[in-house]
């Protein structure tokens, strides 16, 4: 048996058509789309990812402006930064890009992001807004696992879904839209005793740790839905959390890049238009 | 066999203790420990709970208020009530008090609570903060059960725990309290498929439904810890979520009356000394 690719791409597509037609609407009624997002990093991989976001932004017809603060700045340049932005009416949306400065916390420095502006949902007030169900951003990697198994049909209303990774940008939020849908969740981590036993009763599994090759097929549960949500970059390019075996014994995987990926930077993108929409009506 | 009982008494005794001595302390510096309860409703379990926490306090040596806005109290002047008492310095403590009124939710009004002031965790940024591992008070629910469970010994890190339950006030904080201590964490609930299975292979089962009986036997796996966090009265008086049958399965189970309820109580009173504390210094 070989998994049933579960693409990203198309859904993706799909979601920026619909942005571009907002953000059009919205520049002729004279409240052109703006995305700011701040970086403090010479990270390489952070400025690429950077760069394809301003480049997705730019052809939705949403202005991206980057803010590089240096990797010296400290968490209260930073926050002051992220203060001004919040209280411009120009600046709809606001992504804090990590890896941040030694010692600097996103979680931290997030509580500086205005609720309305935190289209990838750092500032913890989201996250506790997202608990409840109040209307908030949720971080964009973690909707994106709940839009591609939309799109794909996946049912999640009393699915048991194991999620693999307790981060507070894909974990944690990821096991609040699971539940808000009905969804058994089972939030596992690098503290799990006995991990196959766990996730291979999940009917959903949900890899989101960082380390390649880490999800194998003892792991997984016959006919399992898989979801990749980790991008290791690897002397083989890049690849997600799950091993290439996986797709022997799940019924359905996402692939790395390809899957959880492009639909991440195009729900960035529709909670700019979303946010932009709001603040200007 | 016969389970275990884990009593909650002897550390309510403790927690008060210590409360009783911090507050004598603050009193003598010149402040004095403030907590006000607001309450809009005619429940009577409600307004019984109520003067419970306040003879707890006043034992304590903490001035407990009870602010009553009536049955009929809108939206907005719960909120602009929770607001002024956040403005107000001579307190140091808030807790809203449920039942609401009719389209009032908990949630919603919470949000005026100051987080400095917010003893029972109900503003959901509070639910945020401690999901990120920022300070901020649990709700006293919720922490009961870990301190229950660290009183009584029984190892967090590493160990499977099932939620039964998804409320704001109990399962999801304690999930993220879970996880914070190194548990893998599944939250279950009523559109959970085949409880028993998921909930029998917990090392840690912790009830938090409310609803009379729900977990039996058949739910509980081989030298489970069972914590009751249900108060339900019924017509033989205050009984748990757990039926009386479970303790011939479970290695240990928490009494009702007399388990995770007066340790919550006495987590009420430790987050206001705690509050008056931090305020005053």
């Amino acid at each position: 048996m070989t998994a049933k690719p579960l693409s990203g791409k198309e859904l993706a597509v799909a979601i920026r058509a619909d942005v571009s037609a907002r953000a059009a609407r919205l520049a002729e009624a004279g409240f052109p789309p703006r995305l700011t997002v701040v970086t403090a990093t010479e990270d390489e991989s952070s400025a690429w990812y950077v760069s394809s976001i301003a480049k997705a932004a730019a052809k939705a017809g949403i202005t991206c402006d980057v803010l590089d603060l240096g990797p010296d700045a400290g968490a209260d340049n930073i926050r002051h930064t992220l203060r001004e932005l919040s209280a411009d009416p120009a600046v709809h949306g606001i992504i804090m890009q990590t890896p941040l400065p030694d010692g600097v916390r996103l979680d931290d420095v997030a509580e500086a992001i205005g609720i309305e502006k935190d289209v990838d949902g750092a500032n913890p007030a989201s996250l506790g807004r997202l608990a409840v169900g109040h209307p908030s951003f949720a971080p964009a990697t973690a909707e994106a696992v709940i839009e591609l198994l939309d799109h794909h049909a996946v049912p999640l209303s009393g699915s048991h879904t194991a999620v693999v990774g307790r981060s507070a940008v894909v974990g944690k939020p990821l096991a609040h839209l699971l539940l808000n849908r009905d969804a058994t969740v089972t939030v596992c981590h690098s503290r799990t005793r006995d991990l196959p036993a766990i996730t291979e009763r999940a009917d959903i599994l949900v890899a989101a740790v960082g380390r390649a090759g880490l999800i194998t097929p003892v792991h997984i549960g016959k006919d399992a839905v898989v979801i990749d949500v980790g991008t290791n970059a690897t002397d083989d390019g890049l690849v997600g959390d799950v091993a290439p075996e996986a797709t022997e014994v799940a019924s359905a995987l996402t692939p790395v890049p390809g899957g959880v990926g492009p639909v991440t930077t195009a729900l960035l993108l529709r909670h700019t238009v979303q946010a932009a929409e709001q603040q200007c009506t």
